[in-house]
């Protein structure tokens, strides 16, 4: 069979499902005695009580002398008792009161005299300045109840209680089990084909942060017996096992047959995206997840249908989600079968809260990692507009969004630069960039959405880069153009120009395979203009349709052979050590809005703008001309 | 000399100025290189570049085939292409796609024919269905700028591009040294005078928490020779060391001394309290703290002092602190010469945050286990009202404190036992109780500070219990009481009798050590009442102005032997396993008034007082007569 359908049970059933199936088998928490001392962080599984009082015996709360009270009653400033060395007895701080004492004078009150007696020009009160039996913790005291975290303070009342083990939940082992022929352990030189097992590494770190215990089994090729066997060693070692990868319909997914074998499916089948092809399975009390091979499709089913689990296992209601009011930047588009999460980028640019999707790929595991948040569309909704508001689930704290610098335009990069030099500033700001061309950016800035935007736009008729554009597309004013870097822009060729490139007019030749940047970069309107100005039909040009959205995707294409020419910038050529004829140089500028110029991170990034370090970041890169960065080119 | 004078630095210039000292003596944090897949959680010393492109391979999206997509063109519904087995190429999804290929079509979409060949409906756009090189991370690309914390989906955006190891900032080794002659292990069963040593592991917990690594020493005695090896070698091992307790000016006091002579001290005694002893010391780079004794004073010592340095180690800002405003219940009163640090017990009751002081001894660790927020009293301030608004420093989540039920008023310990049936019936509430005695209830729910009030109020006119006590201070009614228990009051005494107590005529004979309950608790009520009834001068009785707070204090004094009776219920007699003499039998009800009756806390609470769990509990500790617990006796 080329491939199975696939069932389609919405989300929550499916969790409520697979809980009360887990529950009915078992499924729960152990629990282990540890040292008390090494239990932060951990749950207790019983109310803890004292075993001892603390403190256990009455004691000095005080540096000073223990004494009768009453042999004091009467002192005063003209009637000071003396007493004599055995009326008192010097005690510190901690020491014990001696049996027939019942109060403590402090030191800085005793008078002492030259034979060994003291003074005392104030009487005191029985049981001043001892520390009580049990005054921190009476023994029987419940210390803590079932089901609490143990913070560092209840690890010294513990001690302190003599409580010196503690029965806490144990942490669950999930067994992981990558599997898959074409899967390969992490290496920085792989072959084509061969994809870096690295979904393990991102389930151990997020099963750590829950309080889980990853244990990873080596790569398992895609033969059944193979993956039964090694899922069966599993069920034994660990409490929960996640299979990874083989869980879609495709020609290998032996997953759920091999799950059904060594125990139950419940679902195969859940109408989320990206995540859809899990597996809900278990061997008696032991759940079986089937894992999704794409890395964003593993961390939403973890997410989605591991973490209850875990949340179960510990007696939790589930972490607290903080969510955030943003507007979207953009139409997002959802089918109605299934619930789908979109990863956004987000910032405050002055009031208003964006949000701007990422690349929705499953495979494309730095959205993740770039995502301030997470976008919930149910199952049933087609999408949202842009500039409607929508609920957004956090993944960096709300204040860091405030703190955050928002580019949104064209693509260099220096920005990655200015992004680490911000931050080595002020640990306190962040920069999020997102490339969407120099139109993309005006586009941006127009409706409020961004900090600042890199602008590269010719103006055809007098070679003139930016000032063109702002007047037409502000003639309101309100925004300062900010000098950037002049760059050099050319073509990007194979090395050793073996196809003997040496202009525009070369790109029509047979066989040969350009690449091309989105339409609105200024890039692409670059090459269009001057395509046009030599009389060149680009229709003629194969590959001019192939879109990628950065100088350096475009030269990751030609060095990896799979294009033979790109436009783009010199420093981006450097990078992947490419031919490069130049064709001209152009000016890369900053637009910001006058309403945010003021802000604390603008003001930030023109100070980087105008750094030394800034400088030799850029020459560090090569094909870029710095005069004056930071300074204001042009104030509409 | 019997004492030394500190300084008494205002903490933000102590602070200051010793981070200012330590930077120009170089202290900064080293780096160290690990590998990517085990660095969750640790932050980039510097910038992190990807290696290779993520895809590193043009790779298929589907499951289908690859094709040129030129040979598809002019497919349609009608005109269907057909395809020879030489002009396409089965692929999965991530499958490197053919070099002469451009496109790949959906399983879904393709007929297959008897013959092999297959027939596709509609024409491919190149490149569809293909995952670009570097679609997901481009090498060169800057994956993480330095200073970042790395997440989950980094470490997988780091292998993905090429990166197996990374430069990390190391963790800081702090080294705890443990000094004092009365200091011992951690024992369940000390000597008197034995103080258990467990401050390093709070402090330990503590440091884990900020991503230090502690280092902890053995006990070193009041020797100073012992304390500057130890020292010296801590300074060999470590980057930061804090050498506990012997900070004060008491009798044995050698840390600053000791500091001094293999390093620096910048000051000896800063504004705070608790934590006024602390000495802040280097040598070197080598930041050397002297930490004192007391566990509540070095708590404060190393948030106030050593999380800073620990900031400035990981070029953080400092943690975002999270405060909320508060009601006070109490007056706090504080010293003008000190920053003074109050742990305050919270609760949300109403719309208003209650905020109460708890116990304020150093030695009190549990009152930081106990306490929601920290209320910081400035240097030069008096102090603050009951009443008034306050802003807290917040020690645990926000939302918990409205899922908190408040309860101030009699102790008991049933109250551990309801604080842990209800946190097991629904673990996202909790309880918090205070323990002033019946009048402090009755006042604490006049104000509206409490959801619930534990009473055992006599009316000494008819032997009644709490109603009496209702129509007095509820003149408007707004209140239901709310059945609990009946419990024995009586004499609690040291076992065996020795001193043959019978009644409470024998408590004033010569010798007889008595041990009280607070004023304006129910059971010292009882017994000024039964005194009074007998014609007992209470004067007569020695220790009758001796106080505790509960019952287990109370017992916890006979046993330990420095009283010989006190007034209290069974269940307190028998956890300590003393003799008893009945007294009489009391009513402990609940207060509660309406405002709150329908609020989830209270409702779940009557819940667990109705349970047989809660039935079940009470048989187990003793002395309790339980008739229907959860039922309104009185609503007025």
């Amino acid at each position: 069979m080329a491939f199975q359908y696939l069932t389609n049970i919405p989300l929550e059933q499916a969790k409520n499902d697979y809980l009360a199936a887990l529950t009915e088998q078992g499924f729960a928490a152990e629990t282990e005695t540890i040292p008390a001392g090494s239990s932060c962080g951990r749950m207790t599984a019983v109310p803890v009580y004292a075993v001892i009082c603390a403190p256990h015996y009455p004691a000095s709360a005080m540096d000073g002398i223990a004494l009768q009270a009453s042999v004091t009653f009467g002192a005063g400033e003209t009637t000071p008792v003396t007493l004599t060395t055995d009326q008192f007895q010097v005690v510190d701080t901690g020491d014990p009161i001696p049996d027939d004492c019942d109060a403590v004078v402090m030191i800085e009150d005793v008078i002492y005299q030259e034979d060994g007696t003291v003074r005392l020009y104030a009487p005191a009160a029985p049981w001043q300045h001892i520390r009580q039996i049990g005054e921190d913790i009476c023994a029987g005291e419940m210390i803590l109840p079932s089901g609490m975290e143990i913070s560092p303070a209840a690890i010294g009342a513990m001690i302190a209680g003599g409580v010196m083990e503690v029965e806490v939940l144990k942490k669950p082992v999930v067994g992981i089990i990558p599997t898959g022929d074409e899967i390969v352990p992490p290496t920085s030189d792989p072959a084509p084909g061969d994809i870096l097992e690295f979904n393990s590494s991102i389930f151990s770190a997020m099963l750590t942060r829950w309080d889980a215990v990853p244990k990873v089994y080596p790569i398992v090729k895609d033969v059944r017996e193979d993956i039964k066997n090694t899922l069966a060693q599993a069920l034994s070692e660990c409490d929960i096992v996640l299979l990874n990868a083989g869980s879609s319909a495709g020609r290998e997914d032996f997953s759920a047959e091999v799950i059904r074998e060594l125990g139950e499916v419940l679902y195969h089948g859940i109408a989320i995206k990206p995540g859809k092809p899990a597996i809900l399975g278990y061997q008696g009390k032991k759940p079986v997840l089937g894992v999704p091979g794409y890395p964003v499709s593993g961390i939403i089913v973890l997410e989605e249908l591991l973490k209850p689990l875990l949340d179960a296992w510990y007696r939790l209601a589930g972490g607290h989600v903080e969510t955030v009011t943003a507007t979207l930047s953009r139409n997002v588009v959802s089918g109605l079968k299934y619930q789908e999460y979109v990863r956004v980028r987000m910032g405050q640019v002055g009031d208003r809260i964006m949000a701007t999707p990422l690349n929705r790929g499953s495979g494309v595991v730095s959205s993740f990692m770039k995502a301030d948040g997470l976008l919930t569309i149910p199952q049933g909704v087609e999408g949202y507009e842009a500039g409607q508001p929508v609920e957004v689930k956090l993944l960096r704290p709300r204040e860091e969004l405030s703190r955050t610098l928002v580019m949104i335009g064209s693509h260099d990069p220096l920005l990655d630069e200015v992004c680490d030099l911000l931050h080595a500033s002020d640990p306190t700001l962040f920069m999020s960039s997102t490339h969407v061309g120099s139109m993309g950016g005006i586009m941006a800035v127009r409706r409020g959405e961004t900090h600042a935007a890199g602008i590269h736009l010719l103006n055809e008729t007098d070679g003139t880069y930016n000032t063109a554009y702002l007047k037409r597309y502000f003639p309101q004013g309100g925004v300062r153009l900010v000098e950037c870097v002049g760059r050099t822009q050319g073509l990007m060729i194979t090395p050793g120009n073996p196809k003997n490139i040496q202009g525009i007019a070369d790109l029509t030749q047979p066989g040969l395979r350009y690449v091309n940047r989105q339409k609105g970069s200024g890039t692409r309107i670059l090459i269009d203009y001057l395509c046009r100005k030599e009389g060149i039909d680009t229709a003629g040009i194969y590959g001019y349709d192939r879109e990628e959205f950065t100088h350096t995707s475009v030269a990751a294409q030609i060095a990896s052979g799979t294009a033979d020419a790109g436009m783009g910038i010199y420093s981006a050529a450097k990078l992947y050590d490419l031919d490069f004829v130049p064709v001209c140089m152009e000016q890369y500028d900053l637009l910001i809005p006058d309403t945010v110029w003021d802000t604390e991170v603008v003001q930030r990034l023109i100070g980087v703008l105008k750094s030394d370090a800034f400088r030799a970041r850029i020459e560090a890169l090569g094909g870029y001309e710095v005069k004056a960065p930071g300074t204001v080119r042009e104030h509409l």
